[in-house]
This record gives structure tokens, C-alpha cells and sequence, in this order.
């Protein structure tokens, strides 16, 4: 099973949605040209389809193994990461001072989707650098950054998020790993579980970030300190130095992502771990809410990186397999079940719910990237209120729709979707840990209902909402009967949105939004989705009338966003009956009764 | 893992929402009395639990495995079936004559539940013995029953069906599997693929139903025949003769059913195989078809089966895990993660969601029991249609819920779900066959607006809507709040199927309906199990008043359909809007496009 980057629709987004060329405006991101970005999703597209699309299925088979002496990655995974590595594809989004290329995170969450369509286990590991980077690149001292960033964004030594523990998941107030004061360091002893790529063979050293208390720390998420564990001790020369005492005791045995070593790690069996203590005390679970917001969309981008894989499988085998008359079919030749209307449906609602995940997700990213560069102050506020606003759309919706949407794939498939050697359930399995990790979709509707809404009483909801209301008036006023249908159905999604807003700002009784929030983010999700594909059906009429014009790609984007309102938005406007009125039954029934 | 089957909640649905009482009147149904179906369902619950139960993981780590010499099932297989047998649950449902017990197919149902809740690997065995018995008994001549169905009402042989090729799936017109006249016999050579229990080590024998093609058969549907082809002969004392010239030739390496062995069976690879004609020529599919129904009930019956094991899964970890301060625990000790609003929406929509689908399941099955054995002509025919029309809907809605639902219980989990270990995952992975075979949901959505809604225009559909009509009458009568708001809900749901309904039929070019027929099934299938739960609802509200009423597990029944009206019958509102308007932009775009 092949995988061919859709770098045309990823391009379409980037330069004629969401305004690439604005970007690349911004001091700092003026390499980020149209010719320089597709050069870059061209050759992207490449290494993805031919060094990691092939492995993906010898990563599921094979898996990550653990021995006494380490962790194996699967057949083939070293040299792909070597090859990673070369190309600086780990160094895309990362700060020039450290040899990163200081590209907008737009355009490396562009070249993401790709790893992970490609092979979401190989992926992983990159992604949890990246966070480790941005956590140490905005936090810890110079000396510290001097030592851990060059080695980690150049690729050849890889960074950890070390967070849970037994009893502290979603919970991190109740971590217990100690951290003891020692002179220049911190000796670290400590159990951390599901720590993604805690060991492996890809790269040289493994530079771990930990979440410990100290001794006198308060109790709860104010006494957590974050420290960095390296594999092995640094010599002031940037040379590796011993080993430090920490071990991967065993790894997981999961249902996807089998290739990607979900590891406990044991820290300081002896002497403890030397750990670094990365800026103030007590600051740990603050430093790791700066870095959450894009280790959340790297995974919401997870989320329909995977789907487009399945999307693209299930539309191949569509059109190979042959069962019966169809409805669509013209010829005698053309009698593969994509000329089912059933299965068409299915692929149209596959490859639409992509186009508008994808749009949300660079969307966020654009958002981020104009945060941090633009040069007026209130333009970078209100770009950081959208990035964090969209934040737990993109990681929650997109990773709960992708996981919908990997069943679908399986299904086009009829039976031989059940059977492993089709490829097709791997891909269910593996998406189904995208809505758990790095928060799980209820942490990310509390996060939108509480610190992105009502914190500034819908501040950024109200802006959110003054945008998609200009769209809307984009869409009313072309002259094409498809932009009117989607126009009809988007207004009434708002609608519906904004009273569902307003409800959930309205409750005096916390019970009432943590009971439907979930159901708040999805159908924020799905109407902010629907905004974006919107916007490229706006983009696409507007570009149909330019002189040699793509017609049938363009009218192609045109249907996906008038077939995704009129099978999306639907469900915005029955989220707010099921949001206004099943709060208080969601809580009726008492633990005894269930 | 355990499992506890739901004794109360299945009989509240017989006996207070279905009516088992006006069943066990009808001549041959005599023994289905309440007090003789209460014990039978205890002693099912026994049964299941205890030894069942605790096979269901360790069939999904061991599986079926193949040698040259047959398929052997896990450790404890053999064992659980030889008890099942010799408690003669497989014969439930069985004609008496042959040694079965003839209860009402709304009580075998009741017990295959718990089969499918308890281990579906396992149950998936007499599953397709029923199936085979039924076709055999309903087509086949008195010499071939009095040879087949005493042992396989037993248990002591199982049975199988031959349906799918390489070619083959879902398009039956396109079987090769050849039959040549030999004498009393035939003589049958292909190759079989996707069989359930082709081969294994349960039973003395496997008897075969395959469809093949006679030498001057049509082409197409109307060409195929119906053969029965044992494993081993049987002699006319009854005892095994030499084996038949079939083989089990591999089976396959799935998503999840590990135990179930789905084998690619060779017929004739030598001689060819032995086989009888069951009725008569080039009847076969037809033969097939009549069995479809209860096959695919089911299937339906699995689905929400596996659901409620996930459910029971996802509520003892929600009670025991805790995870900070909750918004519902009333103390210290009352910090399970259930007391969350959003763990306890999760498992109100599982649970709400399994009760309504058993009680459409249930009431289905009654409405055969009635169209079988009722005096009067008209009614029979009208629950025969009744049945007809709610099969698809069974088996169609309740799979893909089915495969929604246990994909909640992994959530409900957080990362521990992802770990094979816990089990949650085998849930997941083992719903996710349901809705492909007996005929993929698409097939089902073709059935239920062609062969039941369509082809008698609408009648079916119209009686249901009318038994709708009366019950929304006694929740709008009924003097509680809960019962008006159900009322609310579900007075607007029946208007939207209704005028998606005459939409459906309105209809001129097929391509429309077939675009969104499984949007309908899926419509249909919400607002009916909603008609469902509204009943237990009534009826748990007129047994409140009585005196040692159980008012907790009463007002429980209340508040599950309250919540279900709030949280799924919005679904059949925006079901209308999306089915009347996506339609056409469902196959608005070309195939190369997409």
C-alpha cells in the first residue's frame, strides 16, 4: 500500500487559503516563499512516499522489541531515521541559532501531515522532540540550551515528555518522582509510564524532560519542577558522557502503533538520575502548558495525517474492486464499487472531513506563526487568543473524527478490511490512540470550555465567530448556487454555535458545561472545519475564473466543502438541542443505578 | 475481566416492554412463561459468565491456529463447548422435533446476548449452526433433516455458510463454485473464502451449506443452488462415514475474533465433494435469503452484545480509577473517575444506547415469534412485515453503534485502554466485523428502502410509524416531567423520519436513495430504538406507582431514555436535513477528481 502526499491540496490550503504569502512577510519567515515551500512538500512528498510509507507496515508487524540491553526498533527504522536526520527534516520549525531552519509552523505542520500519513509510529519520535526542543528553547538557561539544542534539532539525539506516572494521568497534581538537590544538579528516582520513544536505537542520546517534585515543594501542580535527564551525561565538550542511572524496565504491548515504544521508565535505581532543573522551581507544569498548545496540534495533525492514508487506501481499493452493477458506472469498465453512491459517500465524507481538519490545523498554525512574528502587538494577542482558541479543536475533533474515519476506510474494504495483510485496520489502530494521548478529548473540552471561552468571557469565540460571519458573506454574495447551498447551511451551524455559546457561558452550575463539553468542542470542531473548507470553496470559485484555471480540481473543491455542509454543519445545528437539553439527564442517574 | 449479564434489565424488556406474557399464549410457545424464561436466563447468566467469560481473552491472545491436520481453538475451547452442548443452549430456539426446545426466538435472543457479550469468538460457532439449521429445516427434505438436524440441534455437529468467492462478496452473482449431478448426489468443486468456523475441533462434524452453480444453471442470481456437503459422510444409521473431499486450507489473520477461525474452505480438490441439494435447483439464493433475516438479527444481537461487556469494562474502571478532584463525588472516598460529568456522559450514552438497541432487537425477534405461531392471518403477515422491516435496522444500526460504543470504552480508559491487557481494545477490535459480514451496513440500508420500505410502499413503515404515534400518545398523557420531555424529542424525530421517509419513496433517479441510505438506516435505526426505550420509559413509570415498586432501578430506566431522547434523537432531526440535501452533492464529483 502506497502513499502519495496530496502536496496540490496541501499547497491550495497554504497559499490560497489561509495566505502563505502574508506570512512570508514577516520578519523572520521571508524564506517561507510559495516556490521555496513547494520545493520543500515536493521533496517532503518524496522521502515520505518512498523511505517511511514502506515501513509503516513492518513497524505494525514487527513492532519495537525490549531486551535488557535497549529497545530495538523494528527492520529498516535506523536507516529511515539516518535518512531523516540528513535531509534536516526534525529541523524545519526549530530556531536558526541552533541550526534549525525557522520555517513558519504552518509549513512544518504541512510536512507533518506526511510523516504521519506515512508512518505514524515513525513519526512519533520526531514529534516528542520537537516538544522538548520548544520546551527547553523557551525555558531553560543558555548554558543548558547551548549543551541539549544543537544535537536535538539537528536529529541526532532525540527529547521525551515525562509526565505520567501510575496514579497521575490526567492528574499531574499527583506525580510523587523526587527530585533531590545535588550541588550543580538534581538526582531524580521515580516511575514514569506510556513514555513515547523512552528508549530506543535511532540516535545517540536520549534527552528526557521529567516532572518531579522537590523536597519542600508544595503539594499539588504547584510544587512540580521540570528537569532534563539525559541518557548520558554531557561533558562540557558537548561529548557523551556516562551513562546516566536510568533504564527502560519494559514496554508496552498496545493495539496500534506498535513500531513506537511506549516505555516505563525507572529513574534512579542507585545513585538517582542527574537531572537539570529547566528555569524557576515549582514551575514544571507552567513550562509544560507553553509547549502543550503545538504538541496538541502535532497530534490533531496525527489525527487526519492517519485518515488521508486510510482515505487514500480505500479510494485505490474502491476503484480496483469490482462487485455488481453500479449506479455510477458508464461502462462495462467501469464497474468498481467507487461507482456505488454508498461508497462514494463514504470516500466524499472521508476526503472532506481531511480538507477541513487540514484547513483548521494550518489555520492554527497560521495563527501561531503571525503570534510571534507580527509586529503589531494587538495583531500578535489576537493571533495568540485563535492559535489557543483552535488549539483543542484541532487535537480533539481532528483525532476523534480520524479515528471515525479509519473505521470508514475499513469499511469500503467489506471483508477484507477485517484481515490484517489489507493494511486498512492498521490504520484504525493505530489512529485510536490520538484522542487519549497528550491530553484526552474530554481534557481538551475542558480546556476550550474553561481556559480558551470563559476565561475571557468568549472573547476569542466573539472574534472567531466576526470572522466566519465575513466568510459567510463571501459565500452569500457569489454569483454560484453551490456557495449559496453551503452559505444556507453555514449560517444556520452559527447560529445554532453562538446560542450554544452563550448557553455554556451562561451556567451558574459547573456540572451542567463539564457534562456536555465534549459535545461543545465536537460541534466547534466541526463548524470551525467547516468555515475552512468554506474558505477554500470561496478561494476556488474566485481562482475559476482566472485564465487557465484548473476547472476540476477547483469545482472538485467547491463540492467537498458544499457535500461537508450539508453532512456536517447539520450536526452544529442538533448540537445545540443535545448540548441545551441533555446536560441534566447526562448527571440524572447516580453511580448505584448505572 | 468479568462479566455479569444483565438478568434484570433483559427481562424488564420482555416482560414489561414487549410483553412476553401475550407470546407464551400462542400455541407451541406454551413454556415461555416468565417464571421458566427468568430461570432460563439465570442459568444463561451462570453459564456465560463462568465459563464463557473468561475464555474471551484468552482466545483473543492464543486464536485459532491451522495445520495441515485442521484448526485447533485456544486452551479451554473444547472444553466450554462440550458443556454448552450438553446444557443444550444451542438448541433454544430448535424445533422440538428435531430436539430442540422451541422457545420463542425473543427469548434464544435474550440468551445469545450474553453468548456475545460473554465471548463472541465463541458464540460466533452456534451462531452459524443456527443458521445453517434454520435453512435446513425450512428447505430441505425430510430425509435430509432427519440426517442433519437431531445432531446439530444437539450441538454435537455444527454448520457453516458457503456464500463468498475471491469474486464474490457482497455480489452473490458472481459465484463460480461448481455442482455436477452424480447420482443421489452432487459433486462440488471451489473454493469458498471468509467461512466462520470452516473448520475446527468442537464437533464430530461440519455440515456444509454451499452455493454453487448446477452445469446448465443461469447466469446471475437465479443460477445458484443450495447444497448441503458434510465433512464427513454420514451413513444411513447415522454414524460418520469417510471424509468428503473438502479442506480448510488456511484461515485468516484478523483485526479482532481471534478464537473464530475464518477459514478459505477447498471443495473437490480430488474427486470432488459430496454434496446434497437442498429443495430445489437454482433456488438456492432464495433459500439463503430467508435465513438472512435471522442471521443478520443476529449479527445485530452481537452488536450490542459486545457493547454491553465494553460498558460493564468502562463502569468498573470508571468506579475504581480516580483521577482528581470530581465534580459528582460527594466525598473523599467518592473520587472515581464515574463522578466526572463527562465519564458519566460517556457511560450514559453506552448505556442508554445498549438498552435501546436490545429492546429493538427483542422486539423484532417477538414480532417473528408472533408472524410464526399467531391464529390470525393478518396479524402474522403484519409482524412478519414488522420483522422484516426492523432487521435491517438491528443488524445495520446496531453494529456500527456497536462499534462506536466500544470505542468509548477504550476512552473511558485513557491511556490504559490503548494497552492490549486491559481488554477494552478487544472490544473494540472484535465489534469492528459486525457491521461487514451478513451483509455490509450498505446492504442493510439497501434492504430496508428497497425490499422493505419501497417495494411495498411504505406500509411497513407506515404501521411502525403508527405503533410511534400511540406510544408518543402515553408520553405526552403521562403526568412526569421526563416523560413530556421524551415526548418533546421524540414527536419531532418521528416528523423528520416521516418526511424523509415520503422523500425516500418520492424519489425518482435510485442514485438519490442509494446515496443516503445509510444515512436513513441509521435514522430509522436511532428513532426506533428510541420508540423502544420511550416504552420501557411508559411502562417503568406505571410500575413506579405499584406497591414494593423498585423505584431506583425504575427511575433509572426513566432518566436512561430521557438522555437518550435529548443525546440521539437530535440525530433523527438533523438526519432529515442531511439526507434531503446531501444527496446530490454525494456523487457531485467525478472519481479522477477525488
Amino acid at each position: 500500500m502506497t502513499y502519495t502526499a496530496p502536496v496540490k491540496d496541501i499547497s491550495f490550503v497554504l497559499n490560497k487559503v489561509i495566505g502563505l504569502r502574508e506570512i512570508a512577510k514577516l520578519e523572520g519567515f521571508e524564506e517561507a516563499t510559495e516556490d521555496m515551500v513547494g520545493a520543500i512538500l515536493e521533496e517532503s512528498a518524496r522521502f515520505t512516499g518512498e523511505v517511511l510509507a514502506p515501513l509503516n507496515s513492518v513497524g505494525d508487524k514487527e513492532g519495537s522489541t525490549w531486551s535488557e540491553s535497549g529497545v530495538k526498533t523494528p527492520e529498516g527504522w535506523k536507516d529511515a531515521y539516518s535518512q531523516f536526520v540528513e535531509a534536516g527534516w526534525g529541523a524545519l520549525a526549530f530556531p536558526t541559532e541552533y541550526g534549525g531552519q525557522g520555517l513558519p509552523m504552518c509549513v512544518s505542520s504541512a510536512v507533518q501531515e506526511m510523516w504521519h500519513s506515512a508512518n505514524m509510529s515513525f513519526g512519533l519520535c520526531p514529534l516528542l522532540t520537537q516538544g522538548a526542543v520548544d520546551a527547553i528553547h523557551h525555558h531553560a538557561s543558555d548554558e543548558l540550551k547551548d549543551r541539549y539544542l544543537p544535537k536535538m534539532v539537528e536529529g541526532v539525539w532525540s527529547g521525551t515528555m515525562n509526565l505520567t506516572e501510575p496514579q497521575a494521568g490526567t492528574d499531574l497534581a499527583a506525580i510523587r518522582t523526587s527530585a533531590e538537590p545535588a550541588g550543580d544538579h538534581y538526582l531524580i528516582k521515580g516511575t514514569k509510564i506510556f513514555i513515547t520513544y523512552g528508549e530506543q536505537d535511532l540516535t545517540e542520546n536520549i534527552v528526557h524532560l521529567v516532572l518531579a517534585r522537590l523536597p519542600d515543594a508544595p503539594e499539588g501542580v504547584k510544587g512540580i519542577s521540570l528537569f532534563i535527564v539525559p541518557k548520558f551525561l554531557v561533558n562540557d565538550d558537548g561529548s557523551l558522557g556516562e551513562r546516566n542511572d536510568l533504564k527502560c524496565v519494559s514496554i508496552e504491548h498496545k493495539l496500534g502503533i506498535h513500531a513506537s515504544p511506549t516505555c516505563v521508565m525507572s529513574y534512579g535505581d542507585n545513585a538517582g538520575a542527574v537531572g537539570y532543573l529547566v528555569g524557576k522551581e515549582h514551575h514544571g507544569l507552567m513550562y509544560m502548558f507553553t509547549m502543550m498548545n503545538q504538541a496538541r496540534h502535532a497530534v490533531g495533525v496525527e489525527g487526519y495525517g492517519i485518515a488521508e492514508r486510510a482515505y487514500q487506501q480505500a479510494l485505490s481499493y474502491a476503484k480496483d474492486r469490482k462487485q455488481g452493477q453500479t449506479l455510477l458506472g458508464k461502462s462495462e469498465d467501469d464497474q468498481g464499487i467507487v461507482n456505488h453512491p454508498d461508497v462514494r459517500r463514504i470516500l466524499m465524507t472521508m476526503r472532506s472531513s481531511i480538507e477541513a481538519m487540514r484547513g483548521l490545523a494550518l489555520e492554527c498554525a497560521a495563527a501561531f506563526d503571525i503570534a510571534a512574528k507580527h509586529p503589531d502587538e494587538e495583531v500578535r494577542a489576537r493571533c495568540q487568543r485563535r492559535g489557543e482558541l483552535l488549539t483543542p479543536l484541532v487535537k480533539g475533533w481532528s483525532t476523534e473524527l480520524g479515528v471515525e474515519l479509519c473505521s470508514l476506510g475499513v469499511q469500503v474494504h467489506g471483508g477484507m478490511g477485517f484481515i490484517e495483510e489489507t493494511g486498512a485496520a492498521q490504520h484504525l489502530r493505530d489512529a485510536r490512540i490520538a484522542p487519549i494521548y497528550e491530553g484526552t478529548t474530554a481534557i481538551q473540552a475542558n480546556d476550550l470550555i474553561g481556559r480558551k471561552t470563559a476565561r475571557d468571557g468568549g472573547q476569542g469565540l466573539m472574534e472567531l465567530m466576526a470572522d466566519m460571519t465575513e466568510t459567510l458573506g463571501q459565500l452569500e454574495k457569489a454569483d454560484n448556487t453551490n456557495l449559496k447551498a453551503i452559505a444556507k447551511r453555514f449560517k444556520v451551524a452559527m447560529s445554532s454555535a453562538e446560542e450554544t455559546g452563550k448557553w455554556m457561558l451562561g451556567q451558574n452550575d459547573a456540572t451542567m458545561p463539564s457534562a456536555t463539553s465534549v459535545e461543545f468542542l465536537m460541534m466547534m470542531g466541526r463548524l470551525a472545519g467547516g468555515w475552512m473548507i468554506a474558505r477554500s470553496a470561496v478561494a476556488a470559485n474566485q481562482l475559476r475564473s482566472e485564465d487557465g484555471a484548473d476547472t476540476p480540481f477547483l469545482d472538485a473543491k467547491i463540492m467537498l466543502a458544499r457535500y461537508y455542509a450539508e453532512r456536517m454543519l447539520p450536526l452544529v445545528e442538533s448540537g445545540k438541542t443535545i448540548i441545551t437539553e441533555s446536560a441534566e439527564s447526562t448527571v440524572s442517574v447516580a453511580v448505584d443505578q448505572l
